[in-house]
């Protein structure tokens, strides 16, 4: 049975080698005391898990052996990316993030809008708590995380084989995403602040071939939107 | 526009009058300072949206004249009970809560399995939790929430006319939740503690004609299963 606590992370894992990131280190070095060639689990965040054997117990910079491939879990025929407008209370982006990694989620886009209250998002604090959420359920994906940017530069930039939806509560006929999200599809699903988009911002995304959507009967917080979103995603892929 | 600081609830109210409890009271005449004869919303919990007036502006016990109804929100066809076993951790099963209500929830136990850690739950914290999130996302209806009872004890008082499933991860055969939900039925879904069910609980529960069910390929928190349990039957009615 894989231990929680030996399960670590390195995304610069070859098949020989694996460098532990500061805290990483730390955690094996100092908190759990391992030694050199004791034997551990290592996830490179990509679908493997390796078994690895501390070849150098640096309490900053632990280096890895790999002993061997345990599994190799193939990537999802899909590919699910929610760009949000941050709560002003990040305890709710902080907890969307670790449930949409939970659900399984690729990618995460924040996205500051015209009724933004927040203006910005530590990033590392974010890692971290996808990593545990990762780690916690065994996902051994780690989804790509985007330092915050502008709702103008989002448009700017996106992505041309994603299928776009943006969730807003404006006028104007909304589908629900159940009915129109086909299975196996690279998504980008907008979420909207609290107080939601303002109608130029879904003009643009639909100038910019969003489909508005709904997701249910709902009123929901920006946070659940999120969620909701990922969970709704993954269930017609399943 | 309905504002949400005026948005009060009171489950005992007839089509004349209303007595708030205590604390909406306080939040009414202390915190937004109303007076005799101002106009506020007012909900019973059970679908309904009135006008009222301020009659006796009481601090405690504040009594409301109802001016008319605004809204008459029919039962949706279907009935969600999730019956969860609480986690160690309070904060997780109030999120749960949250978000559950915010779906969409008819009625929500505590249940004490044999690996639960938590031994207890405080209900007015809950309902003042489940109260907020049925204000804050204008659903007009109040879930029941029942004290934590013993897993056989549960077993002993369930309800006859529900479909009954149980999302453990022990061995044996499970079905997709959403695979089997039909619609318009009384649900409901047993979610076990961090560390699952027993295979002396998952057995009672099959006994008992509950249906064993997955909820997706991912490996879910206890108040992540919950809320996906809630979330995925709510999707199944829309």
């Amino acid at each position: 049975m894989l231990k929680l606590s030996q399960l670590f992370y390195s995304p610069q894992t070859t098949h020989q080698q694996a460098i532990l990131s500061e805290e990483e280190s730390r955690h094996c070095v100092k908190v759990l005391r391992m030694k050199k060639n004791d034997e551990l689990h290592l996830t490179d965040g990509k679908g493997n898990l390796f078994l690895a054997k501390i070849a150098e117990p640096h309490h900053k910079k632990c280096v890895l052996d790999i002993v061997r491939t345990i599994e190799q879990t193939p990537a999802p025929l899909y590919h699910i990316h929610v760009a949000i407008a941050p709560t002003k209370n990040i305890d709710r982006i902080e907890w969307f993030v670790e449930k949409s990694v939970e659900f399984g989620i690729q990618q995460i886009s924040f996205v500051q809008c015209n009724r933004s209250e927040r203006k910005q998002v530590k990033l590392p604090r974010i890692q971290k708590i996808a990593l545990s959420a990762m780690k916690q359920s065994l996902k051994f994906f780690m989804p790509q995380i985007n330092e915050m940017v502008s709702f103008k530069s989002f448009m700017a930039n996106l992505t041309p084989d994603e299928t776009r939806y943006v969730a807003h509560l404006n006028e104007g006929e909304r589908v629900f995403l159940k009915d129109v999200a086909q299975k196996h599809q690279k998504y980008c699903i907008l979420i909207g602040p609290e107080g939601d988009f303002t109608p130029d911002e879904v003009t643009l995304a639909l100038n910019n071939e969003f489909k508005a959507v709904s997701l249910g009967n709902s009123r929901l917080r920006t946070e659940t939107a999120g969620i909701a979103a990922c969970h709704l995603l993954n269930i017609v892929n399943e």
